[in-house]
């Protein structure tokens, strides 16, 4: 039987087909459910799922303006054989599409707009009381990042101890997690969330396993049939909301029960179940600590879209790139905070330098905080306010990679000191906890160039004076933290001469 | 004919007998002149060299105390079956004979007291005018520098042009150097600087090759016949000095024109012709700039007694002591100074803290430093004066290190956080660019502890009131570069309560 029917959906938008059937049995086990999305010659085959109080949903994030029909197949026959036709418009404002890998270095929107990676952490923030919910929200809002990374499953870790309201299972009366049934408000509440990120052009870096359990509830050590089950049931729920990506578990390598065949089959399972080929990675552990070793997971393998490493040294970027071919995004590099743990004690400065090493070596990374507070509400696990002074630092940088040149990539001909950009058109270098006195740049001359000192961690950009040709020698402030932008005067500048402030 | 003799020596001081013979022909090359030094029924073979002007030198550093006797050999008939006595008596003060390994993380002198490498760099030091000579011998003085690295050959590089008025090897009247005579005037020098530097308790690292030359004078390009007479030469002379190690080479990588069975040869005529078994290493070069590569001249093979290594990330030594089983001495991490070089930029509290961060890791760092100078006189080079920021902070870390018990190794249980120490009697561990608020202290509850908090960079030492045991919060100041020191209360200080500071 048929219920009200949504019948236009934006493209990257989402679509859902709500459909009433039994609650008899188990649903969640028993029943198969499939939809063929078809526009023109193209069809997409879709997985719906059971939500629930006799009602079963099939999502679709269409990808291309026009009409579809559809048509659903299912062993419940209530279910099966029902057809229907979808208008799929223009994507409204923001609406760019999911974020697609751009070249090995970075990200574009499927609308071909680059998209740099300014991540940050909040793991357990969905499993948190709704007023902390809405106050990370809130915090995002106004904060400079467009990815977050966050846990399905709830986390027991040091300063997180919280028993949530929902689990991805639903609980027995007498407690117990009932590994045969999802919980539907979980997920509603999930989703509700995705779509509030999504609004904030918010990335959510879903962890779909983590060993942050310890026996608690047993997230951490499903049996192979649980494992597959629940990652099934999350990529036909979550699949058609364009901004998710896949990170197949955090510290993967802290999963003792888990082996490299077990993720190479669930990434398996991702990439056949997710029918637009969302981003994926997964994030290692122990290298954090094992200084030297730079190999993890094998993200050269093809169902791997991006590196999503932990690694304390940003300096390894271009080991990775060269390794991997595929963007580097180093999703934990220690957080900024003063907790005793190694990995949540580095200071604003420090999380700072890290962003910028990281970014003018044309990789990605991901921000963190873990400032002790009252009543543990700390970032990186419960979202909340933010503390630190690198957010603000990290706008700075945004702001500045979004005004560089979409086809910037490292250059590697500058050995000595961190540079992107393109060649002859602009250049972003970054001389860190580096202090020279002077630099000597080396421009064509067959051009000019305008100079400018920023100061990354005052957030200042002071014009050098001139514009430049050939080689020059640029006076540097001697203190750390300064980068050089360089950047050829087109003729429209030349006709307006650009304005000096005094350096 | 016999001249003058020497009869007695100091244990581990430097026996010299000098023969008078002819100058006709090229004694370098055509002299071949050994002795056998004999103390009871041990025998140790000594080659003597030519020092010019008809003179001939046979030198010898006894190791032991008592009755030597010697009798030379030669193919100059009036060299040959020379014979004599020497008795060696017992070292003055100061005197604790060569540096040795004494196990897989550090050096003793053979006298048996711990030697704790804290080295500086001047390459080309004794090329310079006299009056810096002497200027950088007493900036050593004052200096927290135990050893110096320091190049045979002149040096041409970027702020070192200078001619040097004498070479090792000599020149013609056309300006040629003549490869097939030595100047003894140049080594006179170098040997008079290198008592120098005993005298100053500090061990001159002998660069024997370098690359910094560019076909200027051709000391980077002999032929192996050169190469091995060079040095065969040089062994011959400097052997004998306590304070010498040898270095094969600097920047090995960047002699386009050697390989590693090069590097073989020359470190295999080293240890044969060295009759003392000093120190032996080699420094690598472009390793600097390759991030993630570990691997270098392989230091595990025999003849290499430890590693001299050139990185900027000294948080690898545990690798490289993993690897090698060696000690370490990272001789090269950048440097503190201005100059535009990525090698020669860093401030002072970093160059400050890569020297504690390497020290807690159970290694040894070395200083160098490169401040911009009117005169292009910068320490590095060519010594003169110290304007930086670290070297007093290398002092405090010294005397930290001098009042450490010999034993101690890196702890690794201690993961998170560098330390060395002696489990269950003395920690030291650093936490460089990590601001915890507090950390858990754990230690056994059968002893009592007194705690110190070190400021690395104010040089300030805090008691912790109280003394400690089991499990213990210690707060910390939030700060960057701060140390904490752990030492067991022996019963003696039990009997004599420790006076306390407020922390």
């Amino acid at each position: 039987m048929k219920s009200k029917t949504q019948t236009h959906a934006e493209r990257w938008g989402l679509f859902e087909l709500a459909l009433e059937g039994t609650d008899e049995g188990n649903p969640y086990k028993e029943c198969l459910l499939t939809a063929i999305f078809r526009h023109r010659e193209r069809t997409v085959d879709i997985t719906g799922f059971y939500d629930g109080n006799g009602v079963y949903r099939i999502r679709f994030m269409p990808d291309t303006e026009g009409e579809w029909t559809y048509k659903t197949a299912s062993n419940y026959p209530e279910l099966d054989g029902i057809t229907g036709r979808l208008t799929c418009g223009a994507p409204a404002a923001g609406n760019r599409g999911p974020v697609r890998i751009r070249n090995r270095y970075g990200f574009m929107y499927e609308d071909g707009t680059v998209y740099h990676a300014f991540g940050t952490t909040c793991y357990a923030w969905i499993h948190l009381n709704e007023h902390l919910q809405e106050r990370t929200l809130r915090t995002l809002a106004s904060a400079p990042f467009n990815k977050i990374r966050m846990c399905v499953f709830p986390k027991h870790y040091s300063f997180n101890s919280e028993e949530p309201v929902y689990f991805p299972f639903v609980r027995t009366e007498a407690g117990e997690i009932d590994f045969s049934r999802f919980d539907p408000r979980f997920f509603a509440n999930l989703e509700h969330r995705i779509l509030q990120l999504q609004r904030l052009d918010i990335e959510a870096d879903l962890i779909l396993f983590h060993p942050y359990d310890k026996g608690r509830w047993g997230f951490d050590s499903m049996d192979r049939e649980t494992d597959d089950f629940y990652l099934r049931y999350v990529l036909a729920r979550l699949s058609a909301f364009r901004n998710v990506w896949w990170s197949l578990a955090n510290e993967y390598d802290f999963m003792k029960g888990k082996h490299t065949e077990d993720w190479d089959r669930l990434f398996q399972i991702v990439q056949q179940e997710d029918p637009y080929d969302h981003l994926r990675s997964i994030h290692n552990g122990t290298r954090m600590y094992d200084p030297g070793s730079v190999v993890m997971y094998d993200h050269g393998k093809p169902w791997v879209t991006h590196c999503s490493i932990q690694h304390w040294d940003v300096t390894l970027t271009a080991v990775w790139h060269d390794l991997y071919k595929k963007p580097i995004v180093i999703d934990e590099c220690c957080y900024e905070g003063n907790i005793p743990q190694r990995w949540g004690n580095i200071t604003g400065e420090e999380m700072t330098r890290r962003f910028w090493d990281g970014v003018t070596r044309g990789g990605y990374v991901t921000h963190g905080e873990t400032f002790l507070h009252p009543e543990d509400v700390i970032w990186w696990a419960k979202g909340g306010e933010l503390h630190g002074e690198s957010p603000r630092r990290i706008a700075f940088l945004r702001s500045i990679i979004n005004g560089a040149p979409a086809d910037c990539e490292p250059i590697p001909a500058v050995y000595d000191v961190p540079t992107i950009g393109v060649e002859g058109e602009y250049y972003l270098q970054y001389f860190g906890l580096h202090v020279p006195a002077y630099r000597m740049i080396e421009l064509p001359d067959t051009a000019e160039y305008s100079l400018e000192i920023i100061d990354t961690w005052n957030m200042t950009i002071s014009d050098v004076p001139g514009k430049v040709s050939g080689k020059f020698r640029l006076d540097l402030p001697g203190k750390p933290y300064q980068a050089v932008r360089t950047r050829k005067i087109t003729s429209d500048i030349n006709n307006n001469p650009i304005c000096h402030k005094q350096h």
